[in-house]
């Protein structure tokens, strides 16, 4: 049901949510908006099963709609995969990216409050699941324009970021401010710049952000900004 | 019916060969192996529809298996997206990361005779499509298994290209060879070494390896190597 996960996280994960609570899951926007607010607080193994729900088992061919069997395809193929007995149709499911930025004015680094789950509240870099037909660089533009409303100019890769357990990739730019002003759409509660010293550790949304701001600003004070290779386990 | 094309693409390509052809595509290995061995030469626009047929259309909710609708979602979504009618379902389609290495044995380059289409008998890096439960490195070192049978030891994340023509995102790692022997797989006519002058440069399979090779050489060259973000247009 959950090809997905590890063997090592099967056990641990505790009922699916959906099973208990029938609400309605975009991979997007996580939970629709709002259904969840004032819900800041949650486990661990809670956020996981959130972020591994985006993925929904595939039960039915999406080319014919007849129910699919999970085995090993006949085309040389090791791994099992959802394969249609009807039309011989085999799905795959594959890493998804999360592209993101940046953005920096001066000594200070923009955050977002999410409005959305997983991490209601928490504060995150501006950041998305990468669309087709756009590159990693535009994909991060858009998600920054969209979740904070930023004038800004696009600067090199920074960060990738490997999360295995829930088979995303991040990918995170540099992106310098161009105004201090901002104007954040309905998935941000508060844009907000902050220095060092001021960025809420414990309240950071994501691993991939708390690691990126930590090499962003060792970097800053090098004066030489690199491209960091990071695996979140 | 290919609402992952680009708009600029969608008129200047041919019928779909599916559409002429009912032969069976699967992504990972293109045409079933063997089923199109000897057509080494079709045109650009036959690769591109090819590549493209690697994601074939949502027609049915993976879900419950009713036919889709392609619409803009309820949720403050801005894309069209495939929506089931009947339990709400929406279905995503994103860009997918192919993974691979630059294994290298003094100063030569291991490459790889496609014994696969897209690009039969053209040469290529080790590389194929990113799995759930592997970081890119993983997975770039499981492809360079599969496809060479080689002995070698993973290295730095090296290139970073997006393809945003066909949905995907090109990641290749430096790995040092250990061996200069190899025992290539199913997927692979040939692997041999080359030299900087011996690349058939020519006879290349894909963009991204290209763009890949010329920056190894001149990396080796310069002592240094970088990590490399690229855009093939």
């Amino acid at each position: 049901m959950w090809p997905y996960m590890t063997r090592s996280l099967r056990p641990a994960l505790p009922t699916p949510f959906a099973l208990r609570h029938p609400l309605q899951i975009t991979r997007k926007h996580g939970f629709t908006p709002g259904r969840f607010k004032g819900t800041t607080r949650v486990s661990f193994h809670f956020q996981l099963t959130l972020q591994l729900m985006y993925r929904s088992p595939i039960k039915h061919c999406k080319n014919c709609g007849t129910e699919v069997t999970y085995r090993v395809p006949d085309d040389g193929d090791t791994k099992e995969r959802a394969v249609c007995p009807a039309c011989g149709t085999t799905h795959y499911e594959n890493p998804l990216n999360v592209v993101g930025t940046v953005p920096h004015w001066g000594d200070q680094v923009l955050l977002c409050k999410r409005n959305i789950e997983p991490r209601w509240g928490k504060w995150t870099l501006p950041a998305g699941f990468m669309e087709l037909n756009e590159t990693t660089s535009q994909g991060a533009a858009r998600e920054t324009d969209e979740e904070a409303g930023a004038q800004f100019e696009m600067q090199d890769l920074f960060s990738v970021l490997n999360v295995a357990r829930v088979g995303q990739v991040h990918l995170f730019y540099r992106a310098r401010l161009l105004s201090d002003q901002f104007k954040p759409g309905h998935e941000t509660i508060e844009a907000r710049l902050f220095t060092e010293a001021e960025i809420p550790w414990d309240e950071l949304a994501f691993k991939t952000v708390k690691e990126t701001l930590v090499r962003y600003f060792a970097d800053r004070r090098s004066g030489v900004y690199g491209i960091h290779a990071i695996d979140i386990v």
